[in-house]
């Protein structure tokens, strides 16, 4: 049995709220062991829990808000476009990518690849 | 060299207008030779052209619109969100999944993984 539809969409708000709010441990936790990260799609995938919380210590000195915008769960598989704004000054830079991630039977994470590219970056 | 940005953006715009309002037909000639269709995620996987074709021949006889929603390239991959309404009698029946598709370098579409589950339809 995979997790459920409901445990499934919980991980994605965990995820979205704690990229922008949590400390990248808070984010590195709702990973599974062996889980892989590529983002953005097409770079080098991580491998390594050290790597993955490498990737997401970058974030952890930024000012950000997060909105979760569209989730499609199908079985242990999901989809999801979610708006990442970061603060820097005056300047605000928001990106909307929509990650796929699969799940273990927790709802842990087990693999997310990350849709964007630096087009879709908007600067206000 | 992968197929540009604008053709694949291209090649996604036509889909979700396609899948609405062109023939099965249409919609297969964006596919290339060797395709594979996996529509919901977790279903069986179409790997001919004559499974691809009867999978979108069961929307030829429906009226449908559709709009792209939110669309997302990277590389020779996106992901995309869009909404497909289908009208019968008095009813309206809305699905809004997101799709994931890989293309050659033509633009073409090489596989498309549909994320959606029953629960995200909407009857009005």
């Amino acid at each position: 049995m995979g997790a459920s539809r409901e445990t499934i969409l919980e991980t994605i708000q965990s995820y979205v709220d704690l990229v922008a709010t949590g400390s990248s441990a808070d984010v590195v936790a709702l990973y599974a062991d062996g889980a892989t990260v590529e983002d953005p799609v097409g770079s080098e995938v991580r491998t390594t829990r050290e790597s993955i919380a490498e990737f997401y210590g970058a974030l952890d000195s930024l000012e950000q808000t997060s909105k979760l915008l569209h989730a499609r769960v199908s079985g242990n598989e999901a989809a999801f476009a979610f708006e990442l704004v970061t603060k820097a000054g005056d300047a605000t830079y928001t990106l909307a990518p929509i990650d796929v991630m699969t799940f273990d039977d927790d709802g842990k994470i087990t693999s997310m690849r990350a849709f964007w590219s630096g087009e879709d970056m908007v600067v206000g």
